[in-house]
């Protein structure tokens, strides 16, 4: 018998097998490839690459990018691969005994729970309120009461779409005990706009993750970022290997930055898509459809499972979370590509409508 | 005060800056960019990436091959972010506690320290004789005594190029006991040959971590991996995130890997290179070259501080080990392209006939 870690034979394990979808709209992706301007500098970077090389000035020139931006230092910058791994360090950084808690609204992104346990921290879920809103109040106090080592709130919220103010993240910065880290998890902020970034500097504790893989279409290549104080950012550095980050991302998401006003126009078209389809499928009798500020919609219908299996058969692939707390008879569909959407509405309006 | 992990505080931080060397020998990388026809291919593949996608077949795709080519199965292959992230997660995996302990020599790869403290496990070092050669029996007695977790191996050994028989390996998985795993970290294999692949179907405890950093000089795109038996695949897959691997570094490691036999010739010009430089150090006064099967040479002077001195004042960067335990006074210099071999080799001549 092998001396395991305590509590790894009980982590889950991923096996994340991906049918090969007609239209997948399944992972919050954006289903545009890179805009041909971008891919050609791109390109002409990657030429260029020293392949043989370790990492080096790659890491701090996104840095600094990323931080003049912001208006911050390069040393309130930490990158990862994905805010995937940025939330799982954090936790990491903030657990090791069961007395360390993490607090998190439910239904919220499924890996705060994952990456609580793999910390050895205690994870604690508040509920959200039946229409998905954030009871603020019951938010602070818990994480109060259970002296909280890290308060963490996706915003706007995967997967419910819902988008909370400046000021209500403002409000639980300024009324969480002072010894609690207070992450804000903005994957989707492009598709809403109201970052709490402005916040960093008057909250020492506010810590603030990002991803390139939502709206400037780069989950394949595994890079977020977090911004936060020297202080943190120091601390939980710690936490990542030397040459953690590779040099392909790194100068993949180099030229993205640097060419993010050509994501504009893309994301409002997201947007401008999440509102049609949102109008759409509000429309069709049974279906309740979830204000979203994100690239997707969450909607409720009470044979959902029937409705995914439809679709599936259709080759197409939409999110479904079985029982997932709060979220029985959920289907959470991103937005494609306009003539995507009009298929996949038609599908499920076909299936609604009893003509399936 | 934020509450941080236990212990993370005196964690120490890296800040790898580099200096823009003229002659960059310091970390036994690959001085040669990739094989015309890989970067041809290469080119063309990552032209054909999906970015907006999560990883997905390209993950398995280079299991396969890997698992292939060892004539082991895909189950038995886990890719990791670099050797590092391979071992830094075994570690993680085998520890959790003080009363966890990974027995290593020393001098070996130095990260074992670290990862043995970033795993919360107490580290044992077992000392190398003055030669390098490793006392078997002492390292299977320290095993056994401790009770350790883990054993680790590197072979040949970073950074004493010292080679191991695959009968001593085969010795120490024998000897140590039934609940020890043993790893051997054979980063620098392709210039040795003599791997314990071969022991893996009759050693279920034995696992194997390989990188394509250092011969298939791909340092900059950080992929490694492990061979091992299925159990233990799975339950080590459990310490990964989903989507830990980017596509653009897999479908770059499969390329090389896809041609490999593009590498043979500067793998046999690199070892040449090494037996070159052996005999030419051996003939300084002053100079004990320790043999070496893998890219790089040590080098024990009693003057290698000075020597360093001098040669980062040529622009010439050798790695140079301070105090750090049985490596006073070493000088580790890794192979470049012949003229580069010659030019430093001609600066430390300089200096030890007193040129300088």
């Amino acid at each position: 018998m092998l001396k395991y870690r305590t509590g790894l034979k009980d982590m889950p394990s991923y096996d994340v097998v991906e049918r090969d979808w007609q239209i997948k709209v399944n992972a919050n992706e954006c289903n545009m490839n890179l805009p041909p301007m971008v891919e050609d500098r791109l390109m002409g970077r990657l030429s260029r690459v020293a392949f043989n090389r370790y990492p080096n000035e790659e890491y701090d020139a996104l840095r600094e990018q990323i931080a003049d931006n912001h208006k911050l230092q390069k040393e309130n910058v930490l990158l990862g691969s994905g805010s995937s791994e940025i939330i799982e360090k954090l936790f990491y950084c903030f657990g090791g005994t069961k007395a360390k808690k993490i607090v998190y609204p439910e239904p919220s992104f499924s890996m705060y729970r994952i990456y609580a346990k793999a910390a050895q921290a205690t994870g604690i879920p508040v509920a959200l309120e039946e229409d998905f809103s954030l009871d603020i109040e019951k938010f602070v106090n818990t994480v109060n009461e259970e002296k909280a080592a890290l308060a963490v709130i996706c915003n706007p919220n995967n997967p419910t779409g819902t988008g909370y103010s400046v000021s209500d993240i403002e409000y639980i910065a300024d009324n969480i005990h002072g010894n609690c880290a207070l992450l804000i998890d903005e994957a989707y902020i492009e598709f809403y706009g109201r970052t709490a970034v402005g916040l960093l500097s008057s909250h020492p504790n506010l810590i603030v993750a990002r991803t390139f893989s939502k709206a400037y279409g780069l989950a394949s290549a595994r890079v977020g970022y977090m911004l936060a104080s020297t202080a943190i950012v120091t601390m939980i550095e710690k936490a990542y290997m030397p040459y953690h980050m590779n040099v392909l991302s790194l100068a993949t998401a180099d030229i993205v930055y640097q060419m993010r006003h050509e994501y504009v126009p893309r994301i409002q078209m997201m947007i401008a898509e999440r509102k049609r389809m949102s109008a759409e499928l509000g429309k069709l009798p049974g279906v309740t459809v979830y204000p979203s500020e994100t690239n997707f919609v969450l909607i409720r219908y009470a044979k959902a499972a029937k409705l995914n299996e439809y679709l599936e058969s259709k080759g197409i692939g939409v999110r479904c979370f079985g029982d997932a707390p709060g979220l029985k008879n959920c289907l959470r569909i991103s937005m494609g590509l306009r003539e995507e959407n009009d298929q996949w509405l038609d599908a499920i309006r076909q299936f609604v409508e009893g003509r399936a």
